[in-house]
């Protein structure tokens, strides 16, 4: 569709850190897709004006809870269920994490996971494989069957009745036999989550889009991209990583 | 041993951005294992006091070899014939990096590796899988057959002949077959390599202590370690990953 027909995408971007550490990667991405982003650091709280002002999608990741009043969260729940979108990534601040505490609020409420009531945080040492588990537009085009990317980490959520998981995250012991690399399954962690709610659309990606727990996935794709957000440092990652966040940005913020 | 009769061991530790970003990794393990540093970060120059004063190893580590003067690193290169240790760490800044320039130095000539002269960086998403090479001091205790770790990426560097090769870090293809993971070897890569120089000794860990590069070795092992270098954030990593790490520091400051 020509492009003044599509629904215009601006962000309202909380946590990672800083623009200078972590918040550097998701910034990168959202300025090389061209989409508008208003952001709020991890160490400072989320302000009215901001929640009340021009946005179609929230992303909170590795964001306090603390620091997002339930009043403010309120109004992102019915703007969602207006036709808005909720986005979490996961990492040491998100779902319940250590000092995420998402658990038993609005904002958390609404997600497509049921986050637990104490630390979900899965550092693991171990081959963690990305799986496709559904059809879908975020993550068809990707070669998730053919190039699966690994990861580090992960926030351990479950899926709610009626949402989608459409990647999980599967863990294997690895040992060496002789030069034989041996894989046994021991575990299978949900990764990516949607759901409806009202006119809007909610997602969870319950590793990080930053070092560490995002693992080799950020190097993803043969292809390498450079993008750099203003106030933030240049990125340089894989092509296959940028077009999985894109995507998952713009379907959360109701594109088609 | 008695403590009093070990040979003491400091450190001049160079690079890895500043304490407060990659450094509080290395800097958390020195702590924790009651090695005092002096710290250099990367963006500074290497003075003249710092390498005439006392240490017994310098770590080199993401630190860019403008920064050290020719003559500092020929102090360096002449103590180290003397009995003193030199170990250079991976990263975008290390051996030749995007801007680490090692190559053709005095440091870079006295690794028991080969640097070559043009963007040697290996951002890997596909498994890179650790494997013991050689019988070691450094490597005999730690599980690297039963509980092999991945990493993330490496320098592309050589072994130097009369060098020896303890791990290397294999790469292979990944692909899913129905619910099972398909591996096909692909390449090899050097990742610890040791040596002597005169009376002192050298190694290259040619991927990186911190994120992104480390990878899940930085959660290698059950057991968690905290801890935390003055000036420094605390870190929370894995137990064999800080044995891994420390028995690297005081094998090549001298340690038996």
């Amino acid at each position: 569709m020509p492009p003044e027909t599509k629904p215009r995408v601006e962000v309202l971007y909380c946590g990672d850190t800083s623009l200078d550490t972590a918040a550097s990667y998701l910034a990168g991405l959202l300025a090389n897709a061209g989409i508008k982003f208003h952001y709020v650091p991890s160490d400072k709280p989320v302000e009215e004006n901001l929640v009340n002002g021009s946005w179609s999608l929230v992303i909170v990741s590795d964001y306090p809870s603390p620091r997002f009043s339930r009043e403010l969260q309120n109004v992102v729940v019915s703007r969602v269920e207006k036709g808005a979108g909720l986005l979490m990534i996961g990492g040491w601040e998100s779902f319940h994490g250590l000092g995420g505490d998402w658990d038993g609020t609005p904002i958390g409420d609404l997600l497509p996971v049921v986050i637990g009531n104490k630390d979900d945080r899965w550092n693991c040492d171990r081959p963690l494989i990305v799986k496709q588990q559904a059809a879908h537009p975020i993550v068809d085009a990707l070669p998730f069957q053919s190039r699966p990317p690994l990861i580090g980490g992960l926030n351990r959520i479950q899926v709610k009745p009626g949402d989608t998981q459409l990647l999980s995250a599967e863990q294997f012991q690895l040992e060496w036999n002789g030069d034989t690399p041996q894989l046994k399954p021991s575990a299978s962690y949900p990764l990516l989550v949607v759901g409806k709610r009202g006119q809007g659309r909610v997602a969870t990606f319950s590793s990080d889009v930053a070092p560490h727990w995002v693992g080799p996935l950020v190097d993803w794709g043969d292809a390498r991209v450079t993008a750099t957000a203003p106030g933030a440092p240049g990125i340089e990652v894989g092509d296959l990583y940028t077009e999985f966040f894109t995507r998952l940005v713009l379907w959360t913020a109701g594109r088609p």
